[in-house]
């Protein structure tokens, strides 16, 4: 591209907001112009305000930007990305989007709408041909895409070289979700140290919901969800970044270790393809040994990009199981939504 | 009992060694007469050589014992307590039973001996009747008995009931394991900052064959195994104390959310009708809320020796599913054996 | 004492308002009847409002009583012990004084006013005999008396012993702070994982200035802060509960080690000596070995009522130098506070 | 340079072992060619021997080189950079540099004898003058240089720049350790959960008596330590990567905060004059906040080789105090070692 695209970010002081800054940095494509957050720091320069937690340098361009402030529904940028609040962004997503911008939404109020794409790029990218349904239902010049919650990201990751090859019809998932999952503040220092906690039944029914909406098929304008059952067991521990995810799955094609080896191995899909920036090559990462992936070696993996799958072996109930890992704030939030603009602008959809 | 049963440790110095320790110090019926530990430690003052771990104070009586050298063989108490690992149970073990000694052993050495009974005194105290053919087989005076895997312990003591009232048949569990369950010096603390790390295939396999013998029949002198089908994925955490397991259900019969509540709450057996001093009263303790149990909040529960459900929720791909927690160290170590012994004792078996 | 003495707690439901509770509901002369906290909990039974945070349980008694809002300044109870945030302790503690209640704060409001004590029972008994003076000044019946902050209450532990003996001229403390001590949420477990938090500057005067009222005299009417430099630098760690200090002094005459055991050894001060029921005995434990004492293991020393001392070696700069260990929210929260009020009960300054 | 420098690593396959791997790999002037460890690996493929613990890959090249048996004492590279625990330094390092080669070690077996310097590159390379002395004395074709034990490297990067501008005349220091500093497996897991743990003895010596050596004079071939009185407080945390210390100093000249922040700033020395490859530059980084540094946020500052400090505030006891942070695995270990020998390299000195 001869020139950057600029774009915005709404929510742009909170943990998922400073990760789309971190990420849109250097990007090839985009250029960050716009950042939007509440009245409280409104009007003030970026770097004054935001209290940053991330070991990656506050860029100083982005730092020296002023933030203007979000419920005023104003941008510069049309593509903006969100990291907002699901309650607000039930409010500020439709109202920037009927203004005519793009919305990449990190947020989950309109993940299972049922004009809304819900989109990991390597997995559904036909969705976003819901885009003009969406526009022509709401009136709207601009859209909205939602990218997944991040335990339900990877667990597709990893569930849909599988569903591809074999077809799965069921899967058992436990978590072992990391604290930067709820955000800054989020979870308090009290409940994680020398402790796990069970995370809240909403995000179970996430996990067990969303995967079918994704790695269903869009046919005659409408989604239709996979024929697939999950039931998910979700926790916090005491990890910073990478969420662990422990699946039993059955198949409806019989299918030896090699097999499952094979998918997760040959697994490249449209972005890899494509070479979009932020794809990670491969998308699915196998390490060995019993005793990977491990949060602290396993998430960088693809620049956080990548899920990592290992353990692969026989389940007693259904067919196999297998441990999973991947970055919840990377690839299970910012950088996901980041993919998605990318094919969206690769393919000129972004103009 | 007018007078205490002299009683001794077998790996007095090590972590478990410790807990037997603590447990017995004001024990109403047991009194520590021998501590056996390595070479290194034979002929010195135990307080001297124990690098004691646990915030209760090491007993002053008890740290001015002499320690004995294990591997000798020798002990003036009758009933010993082996706290040893797997490695050095399976030689020095039967040694001491063929010596005439009663061996309550945590080691996972004989737990799948074919004579050996795997006891949860709740649960399965008949299979204390295979000790005469055990004796008679290997033409022992003395005997082991052992009690199950940490985590094997407190599965079964929520599995137990459930199956008491509608029959287990199928269960999906994934762990959520505790540092102390591997001994000290055990797990490297850099791989637990930061971090989860899978625990070993061998965990899994205890996870999912103990709990089949436990819960199996004793018939015609031969343990049966119960017909039930398990699966784990076991990891470890952060966590000092305290295993957290989700489980997944299938039943043999129907039962409600409230069946399941009644079968947990009215969960009362042997231990608890004869108040064995190291008896929960309840065996089962049920917690409200979504966030519970939780490893720090509930390990105690029962003086560490009761087990601790909740979440209790219907089950997309079985029927039910809850979480459980228990003490690792203390019910599924060292409290669960002396439990045993205390049952033996009330017995008259002891003598 | 025949009867209880009725008391009530304000900020009932937070971090220090539960672990009032805690330490009251068995006490054998006082009896919980009012709880207070802020309009959101007010008309509702405490058991359904409360976020029970410690793992000791609720008791079923204190659940069952209807929290009262505390700024509507009323309570049937005449003691009342403040676990308020400064800032709303500023406002209600004089309010609740003015109508005659007798408060034992722990917060920080008006722990350096110039009427008011700031009392450890061990060492500045004397102080409460500001009181009159108070009362006076300000025309109320009640009155309002201070406990230390969590730090300072432990480092004074510690030092008081050597300044009686010695005279400590100077002392440089680098503290290791838990996280319980910022109360519930408190302190982010982002903040927490993998990290360590130079905590306030705020935080730091407190522990340089009230060591100095509190060791100072009280003489004619005034209070004299003691002729001592101190200088602090202070951390959050990665620790539930019990704060840790290195302390170096300098000291007015010159010890050995044994003397500087000795003055901890003898150390036996009025709440000792009238056998108040929370008091430690010993006041202050001393622990051997050059890793001792540490927060898991050495906190609950005096059933969390102590100070810990050990690692004692000269300094090369000062004289001695030392490490110490305390509960932060038993001894340097809620039960310095009940012990400041025990001894007034004893005097029978509480009718 | 044309062509690489062999290098090899004694101690290969321990925690320091793989940083100097890692930071190797890619190394402009050095090319890995021998790793050496103990008998247990040698004679088999890196990769199928090492347990690698960081999360950087262990890179292809590298893992396919045969391990070699240190003890026997060979190699082909001349240049060896020693991860070895001091135990085996002291034997096998003097072998090593009897047949010629030069040893960069990290170990502190030889870190204070009289004819060994002690460098920290930006501090003392005048210090390395002392090898022909050495090898004259020791009758060796090769040599032993010493980097800094981890705490004293960053003690040291930040007290030169204020000991060059106003004179050091005491420190104060209190260290919160990360767990890497005590090598794999170092530290069990459970003394590290919900804990801390004061370090030993010997290590505050070191912190104590090493920057008197690296800070002092190198006049008529021997060393003179500078006139600099320390103590240190040293406690291990639950943290990774990277220590905190906080410190207090005396100074020679009086100086305002805006003048030590000036040193600080300023500080630009050898290594960064000549640009070499490992160099930081700044080498000192101040960053602002009272919260500020942490070791998650601030540890990799100059890709873990500069010395970050912040909170300069007046010290009630000397004149200064600062907090200063600093990854103690890289430029604490193998990146200080091999800062020291790409001086010696840059001066053609290891040909």
């Amino acid at each position: 591209m001869d020139k950057k695209i600029p774009v915005g970010i709404i929510g742009a002081t909170g943990a998922v907001g400073q990760r789309f800054i971190s990420l849109l940095a250097d990007h090839p494509w985009f250029e960050i112009t716009d950042l939007l957050a509440s009245e409280r720091s409104a009007g003030q320069r970026y770097g004054d305000v935001v209290n940053w937690i991330l070991p990656d340098p506050l860029p100083a361009r982005v730092a020296d930007l002023t933030v203007r402030q979000a419920d005023e529904g104003r941008a510069d940028a049309r593509v903006l990305f969100s990291a907002l609040p699901a309650s607000q962004a039930r409010a500020l997503e439709p109202l920037f989007a009927s203004r005519g911008h793009y919305i990449f939404s990190n947020a989950s109020a309109f993940r299972m709408a049922e004009d809304v794409p819900l989109v990991i790029t390597e997995v559904n990218p036909d969705h976003l041909d819901m885009i003009p349904e969406q526009q022509a239902r709401r009136g709207w010049d601009g859209f909205i895409v939602c990218n997944a919650n991040c335990t339900t990201t990877h667990l597709v990751g990893a569930l849909h070289p599988l569903h591809l090859a074999f077809g799965v019809t069921k899967a058992f998932v436990a978590t072992l979700q990391a604290a930067s999952g709820a955000g800054y503040p989020g979870i308090p220092a009290m409940d994680l140290i020398d402790n796990v906690v069970p995370h809240s039944y909403g995000e179970e029914q996430k996990v067990e919901t969303e995967p079918r909406k994704i790695m269903g098929d869009f046919v005659d304008g409408r989604f239709q969800f996979a024929d697939m059952t999950l039931t998910a067991h979700c926790h916090r521990v005491p990890v910073l970044d990478g969420h662990t995810e422990a699946v039993s799955v059955a198949l409806g094609r019989e299918a030896t270790r090699e097999d499952i080896l094979d998918a997760f191995r040959s697994y490249r899909r449209l972005p890899q393809e494509l070479g979009l920036p932020s794809a990670p090559d491969p998308a699915v990462v196998v390490v060995e040994g019993m005793h990977r992936p491990q949060p602290r070696l396993d998430r960088m993996a693809g620049r956080g990009m990548a899920t990592v799958v290992g353990r692969i072996r026989p389940c007693n109930l259904l067919d196999w199981r297998f441990s999973l890992l991947g970055h919840n704030t990377i690839r299970g939030a910012a950088g996901g939504s980041i993919l998605n603009a990318e094919l969206m602008g690769y393919w000129g959809r972004l103009g």
